[in-house]
């Protein structure tokens, strides 16, 4: 179980968050590529961030729309879909080549990832562009996605093209009894609670049960944690959940 | 002695020239990498027109400037110009690894390919992030630039960081004696006469002298010559001086 | 009965269509606003250009997708759309003013128009923003929207806000017994025929009912007639119409 | 004298400063129009923040350079300026109009700010394109420009194409003792202290001498005084200011 945080989430002299400020306890960082928000700058910037502290880097491409911080669906084809990740990993790709560092996943932002969870098609054409990139690689790309109960069916799409997944779950968000994350749109969607957040984080990490909203126990496997360093609270809380797991 | 061409050069819905008419007569294609021109998909339908036709595939990168389809000069650091160029070229790059076509070499575009012909820091800057990325590639780029006369400084930068160069001519272009192109705000800066424009493409090909705008003669090697597919008279001379360099 | 095109789309260096060819043969311009198309620069000539002409000139606003040409549907709130449409507009209205043009009518742009054809509440955002920028306004801003056989509500809306419809039909497209446009999806939708173009625009010139796809009559009233000139085809279409209706 | 402050210069999801903070001490918001910053959306939202406080509004437009928040310098020709400054200009009157928030005046950013203090031709193309938008306006929209101690040449231009100038002055800047603001690339160009800073906001606004950075006197008459709201400091050194400047 390790911690990943989404990083480089500004564009041109705008910031969001405070990078430098999270990056000493986290052990993945999501890069953004410029199509959401990210730079060639500040993601040069984040890659250099994070090869000092030692944090694997991973690309966090989204569908085209900086305006909207990638959070609105759109519709694409598989042939645009393609195009849109090589590019933005091809872009991120290069600039860790460059700085020695080895880009080691791929987690879809916003829109797409949300997208993907409920879209086998989609998530087929994310697997298999990740397969024709990790063609001829020494270190394959893996696919961070949503950790769930029923994960036959994204495994067995993973394995045709060759592609090992890396299941995320939410230390701060309260899940449903079926293992979905509950909606933003109802009440105690988010965890606000300090103690609760890293209850939830400790017990992922050990494997155990959390509690649903219900109240039921539900297990959910999960290999990395996503947590947040854009505001000082959420800072906070990544620091404690740091001291828990090591 | 090769023909390059710069493609792939629409935007979205809008197109620049007609790709699919010149590449069957030419050697390179400099592909625009999303900064003046050129976007994911174009990106993606450009190395693939390529791959049909065997031509060999080459980044076209630019200041970001695509308003101003990279024609402006633009004060930069040698560390955004470093992050400028990976991310275009890495973002072409992976399109190509898909693709199964190898990237061979890169051409800046526009005012950066101005600029690095007259400041030779900018020149260095170019090579060394070349020089970067070659580091552990079967296939290192190499870095295509204008044909002058005096180039021994240019090519111990390139050796310094072990980057090999291509020297550019231009079929259509008048030289000055001293080797230079003719400024465009001169009359006489482009030759439009499509006899005089293969006369001069020949000459080249043969490595023998062509005549300067004040009638000289000037003897400048080059190992790839420039042509223009964006309007038909210029596809009828892609065409006429390919039928005389095979 | 009058004709109205869409002028002004291209972007930076990029050019859709050929506007002074088809600027002498049209009585309005519905001139792009940045958003889809154009930019500050094309509107500028396209203002004047429609001037030279005696040409009158609307706004063409869309949602803000300049790589998708503004043809993707998006979701916007009531606020944001209103904020859209007045940025747009003001931005022309500016340009028209300095160039002693009025700015009489407004024409949604691709997925906006379609959108609002079938979302009433979307088309009454439009119409009570343009009720808005028209308060104290010696010349209202009018609003070009499709014909249809079943108008009361629309008619209802704008009489509420107090602003002035358009209803346009296109020559070019074949409708449906009920007056829809007839589904690009499906065969026969576009007329290529020139013969045909120019009968059913002299049908609605004339108010005569037109033939809809099943054979049988429809009468359709209509202000303007939207014809296009993007391309050779098109714009010979648009002369032997204009013939036809003075 | 009153005290002017650069707001809505935020992106999409991304802000700048604390607008809702700094706005109940200003008198004059120059409100960024998109193009080195701010969106439809976030005039709207700044207008209408301006309205509740009754704080005169005024434009804030820039060269087209969103990723380099307009600092760059860029070459263009009359013409090209004429379109930028009337697109932006349009599309915020627009907002206000709808708000029904009179636009007073027009301050633009940045390196275009800075080209026309040193270029007459570019401070000549501005205030003629005011003065076109001006033609037939009830209330004129005025022109802010740095405060100068030889100022005949602005004057005699602005009365030219009938603007009126607002000359402004900064409380947290060094100036030079011939009235020009001490280059940011010299230590000492920026008054730390807020006793300082407030003082010399005072001595503005009482029409007395300040301190320039040689220790001379120097007696340079404003209208407005240019203040900062982007950080904690900053507002506090604003408020310290509001409770002498009444």
């Amino acid at each position: 179980m390790d911690l990943n945080c989404d990083l480089g989430e500004g564009y041109g002299v705008w910031r969001m968050g405070d990078d430098a400020a999270v990056m000493p306890f986290i052990d993945r960082a999501n890069i953004a590529c410029g199509f959401h928000a990210g730079d060639f700058a500040i993601m040069q910037t984040t890659v250099r961030l994070a090869k000092e502290h030692g944090v694997k880097v991973g690309a966090h491409p989204s569908y085209p729309d900086r305006h909207g911080f990638g959070r609105r669906s759109m519709s694409v084809t598989a042939d645009e879909l393609r195009a849109q990740l090589l590019y933005q990993i091809g872009a991120l790709q290069a600039i860790c080549h460059a700085e020695q560092v080895p880009l080691r996943y791929v987690k879809p932002h916003g829109a797409l990832y949300n997208d993907m969870q409920t879209d086998l098609t989609l998530f087929t054409q994310v697997v298999q562009t990740l397969g024709e990139l990790n063609r001829g690689r020494a270190q394959p790309l893996q696919l961070m996605t949503l950790a769930k109960v029923q994960r036959e069916r994204e495994l067995e799409i993973a394995a045709k093209y060759d592609v090992e997944l890396l299941f995320e779950a939410f230390a701060d968000r309260c899940y449903e009894s079926n293992g979905h994350l509950r909606a933003r749109s109802f009440e105690g969607a988010v965890l606000d609670d300090q103690d609760a957040i890293v209850a939830q984080a400790l017990a992922f990490s050990r494997g155990e049960a959390i509690t649903a909203h219900d109240g039921s126990s539900l297990l959910l496997a999960a290999d990395t944690l996503c947590v947040h360093g854009d505001n000082p609270h959420a800072l906070a809380v990544v620091k404690a959940i740091r001291a828990e797991i090591l």
